[in-house]
């Protein structure tokens, strides 16, 4: 009835998510006193006078996040909580408060939504978070949940994507690619499925990945441990899209050189052999594998000594003067990180 | 491929929108001593030590919330922050950020996105309100937008559904039924439209109606009145589903009997005679008919001077001791008011 006035049609795909979002918020003018950061990092910050409110909101949407012929219900629910509080961490906050919306088609009855719900109140019982509003609707088709999270920052502690300076360190918690990998074995059985619903699915001997792509955890625990050994990071974000987008991100938000070396990457020894079976490289999978939710983050060289001990944190590389990424390899080429554009796991 | 354990399957219209909220948040136990209120209310409340901050998530649906057949994207883009921004106000405090996350299918180019964020940023300015974070993502199908709105609430001008008291009166803002009549205009032209593609759509002569339903606004203007008027309300709530459903939250939360009068309902006069010629009862309309994002408060008795003589209010009932909710009719009829369940625009 009404024809929009605006005769271009520009493909999502020609700009990617982050040129798409550059784009949207271009026009975004901050008028409040008390918006100390908007758009642009892991989350938002409202100034309350003593400390920062973090706020972030991230979407699930069934068939492009996830696939419910593997996802249990109760491991969605939990995951879309975990999503949402990594990002309050990635800011070096500790996250309080949850609104969850929920859209859902009736293919769905009340206890599937219940189910969901079990595993939201589940990750906030397990991350000390409440659960303090939301909205639930009818959807045309599938199931979308869109949480939106908020904590607690303290001022001296905000870590912004844009802190990094000459000569810090690169570090990573946890590792990297197994959410990825988890995801191969899951779509690789559901294909078995689709051919032969008699086969049972063989999961076996994988518990390790397929946790880490079904019931994903946020690193809590890192933020903790960099607050007790008193190393305040320069830059942070969370490994959502896979370690060279992050590192891109930190890059260009710190205008600064990111160089990491291809053997410092962490990657749990159980994914070697799977590359091989799936023909990946492993290097490939650690660098672009995304939803590991670790935090990646950059530190002083003079805060070394403190975290250069612990097994949950690996130093990956370090920071310099100049633009871009570069990955050094095991036999020393310098090869440029690229960005991977707008990703998501196909259901 | 992993079946649920759960055998039972119950339709969600079985237990309507509010019942299977309920049954949704049923477990949800706060932990946190900042938690002021969880979910129950317009937005739930975050103890910030000095005032409260409100919180709040809506989800607008397409095919459920909206036709994009006749819903201009950049009205889409307003519509769906004054949705929320109305939701903080009815707690009686300042909307101050939001977030916005948006799941899009591949039928809609970069300038569709862009025209509902023209929207967003025009309420935005409209409210004094900054947009602070989002997550823009692929969907499978259609469009679905959803925001979350923060606001600032001073702790002795919280008011929330529970607060009405034996003598109140209850009290609404603006008129109500309009967004309805707008909507029933505009699926009245679009199936002309569908019929005959070459005709016009008439539009004209319905501007007030059709901007109740296309771009709403939400009643800043309202809670900045009371503020001037020293007028403290008791209890408070927006009409977004319809006052008859938003009278019986109030008296259900305050547990008090809630009686209004059908000649007090404020009802455009254009409404009246559309409505003839729709075959509608007007009084139907204004008590059942959503989406007006009025506000519907309690006032103590005491304060009855300080608001009768504004044009924006209107006094339509009183509160006593008892439960439920009735319309006295124009014939001084006592007629009970019923909820309406599980309401939705079908697009």
């Amino acid at each position: 009835m009404f024809d929009s006035k605006n005769p271009q049609r520009t493909p999502i795909s020609e700009l990617g998510e982050f040129g798409l979002i550059d784009r949207l918020v271009k026009n975004a003018k901050s008028k409040l006193p008390n918006t100390a950061f908007a758009m642009g990092d892991d989350a938002g910050l409202i100034d309350q006078g003593e400390y920062f409110t973090a706020i972030t909101t991230d979407l699930l949407v069934e068939g492009v996040h996830f696939d419910l012929s593997y996802m249990p219900l109760k491991h969605l629910g939990y995951k879309s909580v975990i999503v949402n509080l990594s990002d309050v961490y990635a800011m070096n906050g500790t996250a309080e408060h949850i609104t969850v919306g929920i859209a859902v088609s009736n293919r769905f009855p009340v206890e599937a939504i219940e189910e969901v719900y079990e595993g939201i109140h589940l990750a906030c019982e397990h991350y000390n978070v409440d659960l303090i509003g939301g909205d639930t609707t009818a959807s045309s088709s599938g199931l979308m949940i869109s949480i939106t999270a908020t904590g607690r920052v303290r001022k001296e502690n905000a870590t912004m994507r844009s802190g990094a300076k000459d000569n810090d360190l690169i570090v990573v918690s946890g590792d990297v690619g197994g959410a990825y990998m988890g995801l191969q074995i899951l779509e690789r059985e559901k294909q078995v499925f689709i051919e032969n619903p008699d086969m049972q699915p063989e999961l076996g001997g994988h518990e390790y990945i397929l946790e880490r792509q079904l019931k994903p955890e946020a690193r809590k625990d890192i933020i903790d441990l960099l607050h007790k050994l008193e190393v305040q990071p320069t830059s942070m974000i969370d490994v959502s899209d896979g370690l060279s987008s992050e590192i891109l991100h930190l890059s260009k938000a710190s205008s600064h050189q990111f160089n990491i070396y291809e053997n410092k990457i962490p990657i749990d020894p159980s994914i070697y052999a799977l590359c091989e079976e799936f023909n990946l490289n492993t290097t490939t999978v650690g660098l672009n594998g995304g939803e590991d939710y670790e935090l990646l983050f950059t530190i002083g060289i003079e805060d070394h000594d403190k975290i250069k001990a612990n097994p949950n944190l690996s130093v990956i590389g370090y920071v310099k003067e100049g633009s871009g990424a570069n990955l050094i390899t095991r036999d020393d080429k310098v090869v440029e990180l690229k960005a991977q554009g707008f990703k998501h796991h196909e259901g």
